[in-house]
């Protein structure tokens, strides 16, 4: 499984403050701590104050890049900015989060992310909203795999996002979401999955609980990666688990690792 | 989700002291504690002594049911100790477990199954053995329904076990299981699934993390019912959680009971 650790996050008050003091210490160890705990890619939102998007977007990038080697995910609805983090990134492939095909939420990005061979978050919602049912949004996704196949991009850097909706305002939510999972890798077996899992539990108490049992879900599903805080231990503890029953830990190796390093206990 | 007590077992070493010793208070308690944690069923398994089965499994079902008046699923391989808990049987729809289609494994179990009203729950194995792969068990199934049907058995009642190997000695034992489970539940809709989980994490550390997590996967793949042990309060708390994010709770009503009890926690 793909972790894509999402901590550093400018509308998060805490990153937010950071980045308006250019707080680097702060902003290093969030970046070391997700580096260490298993991050595969490390989300970067400079969404701090819109004007200043493009400058902070730099700033985080070379502030993080100064810490740890592990790639970025250039995390904005700003083309911009994603450019500024595209040019600076120097550690392994970039990745961009996000398009969708609702008009202008792509034409600007998906010609970046084949400039720099970048992989993509794919939103599965165009300028019809977010599909009520797996149907419509594995139509989406369909007409988002010819625009990201027109570009000349390999559908395996595309992570499709099947858009993790509130179970408390709509209880289908859940299950739509693992349906559109299961479409995809019926569908397109080359196409890789993601997912933002927080909004599931929206509304809900224990929302880690939810999180968590959510996620094994959704990996039995085939989801390949997902946008999640590597420091919640038990959600890690699920992601750890969940790798070695799919088939996914050489002889359980990680797993039996995480075990002896005490970290699968709570 | 319907959940199977797994406790009131004679080849666990209290529940075969208790039998032998005609603990009466033993078992009630095992009995009210599970089925107070939420069991839909009370797996009883009397195969402490072979020679006595009958006569323990007469025993057994009076003592259970001066308890509780939960039903009971009547746990043997002797169609004698089957029967003689049928005819004992008075709270509700009774449950054999369980046939398989090896020869001599339901010729005389399915007529009982037939004239108790009672549910079964059937291995998906045959004289062939285990199928290595999920189109093998499958291939059983499909024979399987067919038994069941012709014995006019309805096929709501057959809850198939798609047999959960040990991931430590055969890494795909995980996704074979979850296949099957989505098999059926794509080519008999009407089918209920169930699983005995614990041979799953046999050989590895934490395997409470890992029988959790594999159920959630599971339920997730549309499984309907478990042999479990509702004592376990993490365990539940996944079902819990679980039954929530599939739209089996409307208004989350028992999970936010659950959260107000204190059973979410931990």
């Amino acid at each position: 499984m793909i972790i894509i650790a999402e901590r550093i996050n400018g509308t998060r008050k805490a990153i937010k403050a950071a980045l308006l003091a250019k707080d680097e210490a702060l902003i290093k160890k969030e970046a070391r701590d997700q580096a260490e705990a298993g991050a595969n890619w490390l989300d970067v939102n400079a969404a701090a104050e819109p004007d200043r998007e493009v400058e902070l977007m730099e700033w985080l990038t070379r502030t993080v890049q100064a810490e740890v080697k592990t790639p970025l995910c250039f995390d904005s609805a700003n083309p911009r900015a994603i450019e500024a983090g595209l040019k600076l990134h120097r550690n392994g492939q970039p990745m961009v989060n996000s398009i969708t095909l609702e008009r202008g939420r792509h034409e600007a990005v998906l010609p970046l992310v084949k400039q720099y061979g970048a992989a993509v978050v794919g939103l599965a919602m165009d300028d019809g909203g977010i599909g009520k049912s797996a149907a419509d949004r594995l139509r989406v996704v369909e007409k988002m795999v010819g625009a990201v196949s027109r570009e000349g991009i390999p559908l395996s850097d595309l992570y499709v996002d099947p858009l993790v909706l509130t179970v408390s305002s709509d209880q289908k939510s859940g299950l739509i979401a693992l349906e559109v999972v299961r479409g995809i890798k019926a569908g397109w077996p080359e196409l890789k999955t993601t997912a933002g899992l927080s909004n599931i539990s929206f509304g809900l108490p224990n929302r880690r609980l939810l999180n968590r049992t959510f996620l094994a879900m959704l990996l039995g599903a085939g989801l390949d990666s997902a946008l999640v805080d590597p420091l919640d231990a038990q959600l890690m503890a699920a992601i750890t688990s969940a790798t070695a029953l799919l088939n996914q830990d050489p002889y359980c190796k990680n797993y039996l690792k995480a075990h002896r390093s005490g970290k699968l206990t709570g």
